[in-house]
């Protein structure tokens, strides 16, 4: 029997599950059940799955539909090698089935004004870099939504920001486009399973009409003890609890892998960002 | 009769869809739906449309499971109006029944680590406001694919980055956080109702392990056509083609709507983007 939405929310919230009327939906179910599956069998994947991850990315939200962020999709093993060696050798980089990369692109909104002799100084800009960057993650997800209703597993991988100029000469990247994150995608291996990992309580989270700045303050204590219960359970060590673990990630530059150097990358790989 | 997943796929690619094998996925058809809704119905939503859309959002992944994202859920007609004023004055931020405002939100993260007395220099670089407009965007979707699976229809709001210290003030935001996009959320209007818009065809949009630079030409000449035929549908008047009329937004900083000071903008809301 499949587990119930119910069950699927506390084991997201525990007790602080919010309480739920209506009917259970499948899709919601499959969206709760979401969990980084770093395992992949060597199933391969079925043709239809890479299109149709594809029309749910490009079915999602684009900023004044400019539609600036592209994909790649990694199947040379030399190229796959390269970018399991620039973004901290996780394994599944190099051993999931569909490795896709997605970018931030105003290459190609740049060449169609450059074919058409448009002016186009506005993609100097700051908010560009974001817009391309929102246009890429909210596609991304969409595609994930879709996958993981197919039954496959994925993996973000922020690591490919670690050494941008280098992922870009890989992939051979025209300036304006600039490698956001990866993506793994496979079938999770039974025998290695992933679990749902609690989230902060969402009073921690939602803010009525103005940001309460203490509203973090209980519902972190209750999180800290849950995920210290899910360290135990995955047998992971981490340094302290949650938040040490979480600031010891952002406690200065030398603690982002790489990722200090990003605004110089981003101005190389021709994102000014005035 | 619902539409088929072809029919669906045709209305997003026209003769250039991909062609499918498999089974036909529900979800797969809620989301190849998805159109930017307008006109809402003045219909409350149910009262757990909220707590499962945060579920769905706190459910994507984020960068090392630091959560840095949050949603002020807006419901004053005076925060509301003020928003409205500082976003264009789209009628249906306004009038929607739901207005959630997601964060880049490493302010929670901050104060966590200052009651704990722990570093967090990390979070001056530009890295971390790109990882928490990432985490953002992926809670976002998880949101947006939730809503219009409970029948819902939504709009996102770029134009809350018009003015990004003004909607901070509105909203009361603390240092290190900054008003990613908004979101309308109700019942569309079956009297003003919204269709699917084309998008690029895959061959522009998908590469395979290099980058194409000249990929985009064949498949933009297409498009091109059909977003004529969808203006002309949609008696949408447009600055010349979609090349043109998209470059426009682009062709300098007035265009940008404000945008081009965002840059300034987030330095003042504390992020020093190193």
């Amino acid at each position: 029997m499949p587990p119930s939405l119910d069950d699927l929310l506390h084991d997201r919230y525990g007790p602080a599950a919010p309480s739920l009327t209506g009917e259970a939906h499948a899709l919601l179910a499959s969206q709760l059940q979401h969990r980084s599956v770093r395992a992949f069998t060597a199933q391969p994947l079925p043709p239809d799955a890479l299109p149709l991850m594809l029309a749910a990315a490009q079915s999602a939200s684009t900023t004044s539909n400019l539609q600036v962020w592209s994909v790649v999709t990694v199947d040379d093993p030399s190229v796959r090698e390269r970018l399991f060696e620039l973004s901290g050798k996780q394994r599944h980089v190099r051993e999931c089935p569909l490795y896709l990369v997605f970018l931030a692109d105003l290459a190609r909104l740049d060449a169609i004004g450059a074919e058409r002799e448009l002016r186009r100084e506005g993609l100097d800009y700051l908010e560009m870099l974001l817009a391309a960057v929102i246009d890429a993650a909210l596609a991304a997800q969409n595609a994930v939504v879709a996958a993981e209703a197919m039954g496959l597993g994925v993996n973000y991988i922020g690591a490919m920001r670690n050494q941008p100029e280098a992922v870009a000469e890989v992939l051979g990247l025209p300036p304006r486009a600039f490698a956001v994150f990866g993506l793994c995608v496979g079938y999770p291996d039974p025998a290695q399973p992933a679990h749902v990992k609690p989230r902060l309580p969402q009073a921690a989270v939602l803010h009525r009409n103005r940001y309460d700045a203490t509203a973090h303050r209980e519902p972190v204590a209750t999180y800290t003890q849950a995920m210290a219960d899910f360290y135990r359970r995955e047998n992971m060590r981490t340094n302290g609890d949650w938040a040490q673990h979480s600031l010891n990630r952002v406690r200065g530059p030398e603690a982002l892998l790489g990722r200090d150097r990003i605004r110089h990358a981003l101005a190389a790989l021709g994102f000014p960002a005035l």
